[in-house]
């Protein structure tokens, strides 16, 4: 039996909008230390890897480990049917082959519950090295998100470039070059619209803009966003889920940008 | 001569909304009572019932009774040039071939007015009988719309099962089942909000969502939605246009689930 | 060298709404005076208009009279790059293929630089005869756009007629017929909604509904718009744009109007 329950419903979607656009199906693997889902994205380029830690629900739940394929679309479905604020518990009885979804408005007079068939999906557990990172950037999510999505209309690939003083991401292609430069922010009033940067090394490395983009669909999870980058390893973008976890995208940088 | 005035065009604007998704045309019968208008919907499967009464109206005159034929989305092409607030007068003459649509804005500094040809349509009224439902249903007209938006992701049709403790929605599909249950409001603290149940027997009817979906474009026109079921017997789905009168949708129950 | 700065790039990306719907590209001609931009449409029907006076922006140096040349999608898609608050600069060298468009926000922790080709364009300078007015019409910007939206629903022209005691716009097709008539404002309370008439003799002109939509992209910039009339000379539709100059349209009666 494996139950998870949350009082708000909105932060399960925004979870999901953070993993549909790259991924079709994913296995949630529920175990007593809380949900993780670790998958390649659709086009196997880049890899997701979420973690829910079990104090982080209202009410958890799980009696043996279980792995839960599910179908995103029909899961985006179903979290569609909830409102922001009613409680959502999550139930699965062991060894069975479907998932239910229960959600409960705050007069507790409207509850709704949703079946939703199970998939058999193969597993593909990826070690993912520690690593110290040469340059470790924290910034508004927001802005980051601006930022990518700016630079889009530009170029099919981005170029951070980091340093002490801070971080530019530039693109260029037919209809111009752009530059964006972001300085480390002197004083700290709104510590969320901080950008922070740790540097060992100066690093500049190119990415393709529309895994980035995707990655942007995490924004409303957190205030911040963190980039850890090193040459030649897979960038890691982090969203800290308040209270509950974390959602982080890897990709690998372009080998192209060191030819040029 | 017929003239009648309203205040706020926004009210106009709404009943409009709520049947130009059904019908194309339609004949508004305007007596001495008030503007009616009755009409199966373009697909000959739904009826749609409107009654606008003459004491609702700001100012109303009606000498002889009048068939005003109109293209619905000529129509809405004309109050869409209406602000919410400005006052809107229908007017026509008796045995004329047009009708026209008068807006002033608050000030009165701007006037429009609009002529439309009247078509020639052919009258069916169909007696609805009087009948003493098994269930009758009052819940918030958003809540209603929500419920059939939602439902229509799993499946074409909702079963509607009703019983003294509430009211349950159920739908189901290739991508999952779903069920909705509204209790009875124990306390009624915002009537808008209540849910309340007048049972003689409990039921349990199947319909069509996409009707059911087409029905929920009134929910602007009201606050509360009346859902009057028997067994065997069409749906009726009321909206109370206040001060004014009502719109009613009839939709028969699918004969399918009962073999089911 | 050419530089020239504004503390709000909101005015600038409103300026760039006002042309790009009629013009691909265009030729901003850079001089002591500052910036003007001269133009016929797309498909050679109306004419535009744009001065911004150099005392209106916040710092203007401009060495040597340059004409820079601009794709005007290409300039529209960096300057979504900013934000409304963002002060832009815009640069360019003496004989320069390239201009630079620099965003700087307002904590100064955010610079964006963007760097676009210039275009060999063919100058075509019309020569505005100075007339006087029959009508000059002076009305609420969003009004008129109002206006010039709902009319395009029924016909594909309007007439504008206009006398002491206000101004009609007409227009009519198969779905009916439309009349506005707006009064000239008797009371001047807020100068910005006031509909304002000076006549020496009324006009009754017919003006294409698709040319005059696209006017009406100038809205955000100004509270209100001017229409000057006279019989068989083009109407001009002028915006003026606070403390920094005006954008204006120029736009020929259709002759068949007369005929009827």
């Amino acid at each position: 039996m494996f139950e998870a329950r949350l009082v708000s419903s909105g932060t399960l979607k925004k979870v999901l909008d953070s993993i549909k656009d790259l991924l079709n199906e994913a296995i949630f693997d529920c175990s007593d230390s809380g949900i993780q889902l670790q998958a390649m994205d659709n086009s196997h380029v880049s890899l997701v890897s979420l973690n829910l830690r079990s104090d982080g629900f209202d009410k958890y739940r799980c009696d043996r480990n279980l792995s839960l394929g599910m179908n995103l679309a029909n899961m985006a479905k179903i979290l569609k049917c909830a409102n922001n604020n009613d409680t959502v518990t999550i139930k699965a009885q062991d060894n069975a082959d479907t998932v239910t979804f229960m959600f409960e408005s705050q007069n507790q007079e409207k509850m709704s519950d949703y079946e939703m068939k199970l998939m058999n999906l193969d597993q593909e557990h990826l070690g993912i090295p520690e690593t110290d990172y040469a340059c470790v950037v924290r910034m508004p999510a927001h802005e980051f998100a601006r930022i990518c999505r700016d630079l889009t209309q530009f170029g099919d690939s981005v170029t951070v470039m980091c340093t002490k003083e801070g971080v530019r991401f530039s693109s260029s292609g037919d209809s111009g070059t752009a530059n964006i430069k972001l300085s480390q922010t002197s004083s700290v009033d709104k510590e969320d619209e901080a950008v922070t940067i740790e540097m060992q090394e100066p690093v500049s490395l190119t990415f393709a803009c529309q895994y980035l983009n995707s990655f942007t669909k995490a924004t409303p999870l957190s205030a911040q966003v963190c980039l850890s980058m090193s040459p030649d390893v897979p960038l890691v973008v982090e969203y800290q889920i308040p209270d509950l976890g974390y959602i982080r995208y890897y990709l690998a940088p372009k080998i192209e940008d060191d030819d040029n």
